[in-house]
């Protein structure tokens, strides 16, 4: 039963989708009797945390009752007062706990209040699913850097363009709605010059049925190539447009893209072009917790070799459009050996129509 | 409840996969107060039809009871007597049928001598997978033609070998074991003249636990290039290797080949190289009803492009090699634009570990 209520939690908890970065997605759910009666999930960045809503939601008295939570409840005086005492002044009697605040500053400090109030605590139900719920969050409070997210589409025979470069479309609608359900749940997205010479894409979030929050736009030009008539200089958004350059760009050019509204990050060079790393610890530090690629070919290699991807979303389309010269996902000089390959694990897959979604978690240190 | 019976019914026909060929695979239940009652499939061919197996083996008198079939019981006087006869002197009384028999000169009587006797037919029952059950044997019924399937794996990436060529290995082991029981249901398998120079493969059946049959070996060599070395032309198998060249192979090589036991088919030519179709009507014609293609890139497009490909079975490991020079599963030419792409349909994605298996069947005329 522990984890049919931790599944309702996570459930619950999803529901904050891309309005909570950078806090954690977290769902409580309060049992009593056998039989749910109170549950709440984190809404929106600066809203009341899921214990508060769950309290707030409760039909009965919670006295005694249990709660299932999927982030260890939190012990300090933020933005809201702290929710391990508000379950302790509730009388809850026994609290499960999906996983311990990832914060090493703080981790494990929620759990003590409670037992110290002599409340039964359970911890690590579920904690993979959970984990993989606040992947983001778990990354960019541990270390500073955003979470990198690549994301591909392409042929049942890996191509992401006909050889002449065609790609409309590889992935059917459905798939492409999904993207932009993506978009909208991290705070940034990056492509590279090629990608914005070749297609000149707006990047925005377009949803359908609620309102989406368009990420931050990096595109990484390390010679300062874009065009000044481009889309993403020319948005109306409420989300800024990076452009990253090296030294390469010249300062005429860096003012020209200012004067367009952008922000330009200069940094250092690494193989001649912009060096990755060094760009997320930018980002990082404006606060950017999450960056989906969608690069070219070119991006893709440079973004794995550097360590900067955390997970892959791969769409894959039921067609075959063969080409010894098309392009595949990652390009770049690519691993000399099958053995030396970026491996990955927790491989997902979905189906959207006749379209496949494979994501995995790249592994690290194997 | 027509549908769970027929879903035992398909479980049990695929108990003969890789035996029965160029027979069907069927399968029958016998059921009297909804209760299971007998039941049977086709074992080998040559063999007792399903029908008559479940006759066999009903543990009750089947008098009065219904009958469930993949495929329309039999009208003729093969090597058994006619299923629909045997139905008919038993006393059933309602018979549901899975599909038609394919073969247009001989379908519908068996429903019709059934029906002539006053036995309720159905016809259609989860028609979808008992057609798929029997791709191979609908093909080829119907054509003379061998079924195509195409076997690739690639990474996540869209390659099937680093840039150095090193491919192993691309997949894990339950991958590669599932190869092998696609093999020992396949009469044949095909392969380019590249692949037996870089791999020299036995292209054999393995399987643990069961005796596997190897399939016939094509090794299509438009110039004879071969080396009289090569595994493939020195095995201990039962079944023969037939090596496909054109007149571009000399007369003494061709000698040379013959004199290690191997079949010569001298095919004419199509872009300089060996015409595909007018190959698997050769090998149609030699009771061959389904080819295994696991070529490389060059040997798939021509493949694809002539239209001898009639499913996909792709898959996808959880790696990622790069490199721009690496070889996909699919080269060639390639097509002009995306909407000239070989479209794919009825995708089924399962599991091996953490590897992905993708099946597809090809769209005609779309």
């Amino acid at each position: 039963m522990d984890q049919e209520y931790m599944k309702r939690a996570i459930e619950l908890a999803k529901r904050g989708e891309g309005y909570t970065k950078p806090n954690p997605l977290v769902g409580a759910v309060i049992v009593k009797d056998n039989k749910i009666i109170g549950e709440g999930y984190h809404e929106f960045y600066g809203g009341p945390h899921a214990e508060v809503n769950a309290f707030r939601n409760a039909v009965e008295d919670v006295n005694g009752a249990k709660m299932y939570v999927t982030l260890e409840p939190c012990s300090h005086y933020g933005k809201t007062p702290p929710c391990a005492l508000a379950i302790v002044k509730n009388g809850i009697k026994e609290v499960v706990i999906g996983m311990k605040d990832p914060n090493p500053l703080v981790a494990g400090r929620g759990i003590s209040i409670l037992e110290e109030a002599g409340i039964k605590v359970t911890c690590g139900v579920l904690e993979d699913e959970v984990k993989e719920l606040n992947d983001i969050f778990i990354k960019y409070i541990t270390t500073k850097l955003p979470f990198g997210i690549m994301k591909t589409a392409m042929t049942l025979d890996g191509k992401i363009a006909a050889y002449t470069g065609d790609s409309k479309w590889i992935t059917n609608e459905l798939s492409r709605k999904y993207v932009h359900q993506i978009r909208n749940r991290v705070s940034a997205i990056m492509v590279g010059i090629g990608t914005v010479l070749a297609d000149d894409p707006k990047l925005t979030t377009r949803l359908e049925e609620k309102e989406g929050a368009d990420p931050i736009r990096v595109i990484v030009d390390s010679s300062g190539r874009i065009s000044l008539e481009a889309k993403v200089l020319n948005l109306n958004s409420e989300a800024k447009t990076i452009v990253v350059v090296t030294e390469r760009a010249s300062k005429e050019k860096i003012k020209e893209i200012e004067k367009k509204g952008a922000e330009v990050i200069i940094t250092p060079t690494k193989n001649g072009r912009v060096d990755l790393k060094h760009l997320m610890k930018e980002l990082g530090e404006r606060d950017i917790d999450s960056v989906l690629l969608e690069g070219g070919s070119t991006l893709n290699y440079s973004a794995l070799d550097e360590g900067i991807v955390d997970k892959v979303i791969s769409f894959i389309a039921p067609k075959i459009v063969g080409g010894e010269k098309a392009k595949t996902p990652v390009g770049g000089n690519g691993r000399e050996y099958m053995r030396d390959a970026i491996t990955f694990g927790n491989m997902k897959v979905s189906r959207f129509g006749e379209d496949v979604m494979i994501e995995a978690y790249i592994k690290r240190g194997e």
